[in-house]
């Protein structure tokens, strides 16, 4: 599936700086594979909402639940449309003028209609899939969710119909004439990585941080580690 | 103005955990000053689009430009609704059920209408002040903007008229009986810091970076730089 492009209408074509934009499923998925949190817009009675929420991907179904539900769900049981967008600060491009000052950055728009996953096989599959895709082989190691847990979750689907992906990767671009002034110029990086560990407090004595942690490892860049989870994940779902 | 509430209503009531959210306008300016992206979600012909970007504040004033505002504003001259959302992810909670697996963060979602900023002087500040908000005292050692170039920019205020922060901060909280289980359970934290810097390769000799680029010092926390250069800002509009 990851070999060919979104179609492009007028909702996903990249209008302006159409020059950082691409279509096709391998840019779109890059983007979305290194991100855990995303932000969802919809849309009740005409007021627009943007809740920021983790969500997952497979093949082109995104998955998210959490508080964007209740509030979009209590109005709209039938499907909504919807967008999903993520998005990676990579680093601040001072130019020479204001006008070419920029940030290097990589994100994915995807339009869809989300809909509730309630059919019980569906959404506990979607259960696991969330500690799963982040955290490789977790679910079974867990204690089992209970029926009323299950029935507290709102689990939401959207297959992407349309997606864009743009990223802006390079130094300042100045005008020609600009490069003779002695104004400093570059790109400050920006990066997000894993953190310390801060274990649980009521932990029971002599339990080790499970060996499938090991992608998170202290300094490394988060987009590096949730690739690789996501990659154990596709390769579990082949597997079962 | 920082020292009162902003009022609660259907549209920013925190409705899913909402004791993790608040509705006062430290807690609010809190996360919006320590983020340079947020993501701005609107509607055209009801389908919504939510669309990363740099943002600023002033005062209860949120401001942007780029290319969220080509597509909404070919559509809409008198103002929009806006849902402006920041969010920053602290720490991913692992626990004991796939239910209470959580993560921390830092968010605010912010309503209003959106408007074109198009007096001449309102616009020139506004240029100034994207510069100047992240880089302190910056804008006036840049070449000048040239009248096409500010002619190019759409610039987007929105004042702020409902808003609210939600924020988690906390270890795992599992069942009660949970506790009890040997599985490993805690936070792995997440951090955005300040990387290396890149300088433009045709940048002159001699130029060095400039001083009031410090806070910017490689290996800090982008959202401590963010809330320090925010502050320089605000006391240069008081003194100016």
């Amino acid at each position: 599936m990851s070999d060919f492009s979104f179609a492009v209408s007028e909702r996903n074509r990249v209008k302006r700086l159409h020059e950082r934009g691409s279509y096709d499923r391998a840019s779109v998925f890059a983007v979305l594979d290194s991100a855990l949190l995303c932000h969802v817009a919809y849309v009740i009675d005409g007021q627009p909402y943007c809740t920021p929420t983790m969500f997952w991907r497979e093949d082109d179904m995104l998955y998210w639940h959490g508080s964007s539900a209740s509030r979009m769900l209590r109005h709209l049981k039938g499907g909504t449309p919807a967008c999903l967008t993520v998005s990676h600060l990579d680093g601040l491009v001072l130019a020479r003028s204001g006008f070419h000052h920029s940030i290097n950055y990589r994100s994915a728009m995807c339009f869809g209609t989300a809909r509730v996953v309630d059919d019980p096989k569906g959404k506990a599959r979607a259960l696991s899939g969330v500690v799963d895709r982040f955290y490789p082989g977790r679910a079974v190691t867990l204690r089992p969710n209970d029926p009323q847990e299950i029935k507290a979750v709102t689990v939401i689907g959207m297959r992407i119909e349309e997606a864009s992906a743009k990223v802006r990767a390079k130094n300042a671009v100045d005008d020609e004439e600009d490069y003779a002034l002695p104004i400093w110029s570059g790109v400050i990086g920006i990066k997000t990585v894993v953190g310390a560990d801060d274990p649980c407090p009521r932990l029971q004595p002599g339990v080790p941080r499970p060996a499938a942690l090991s992608p998170y490892s202290q300094g490394r860049a988060l987009d590096d580690v949730l690739v690789e989870t996501q990659r154990l994940y596709e390769e579990d779902l082949a597997d079962s």
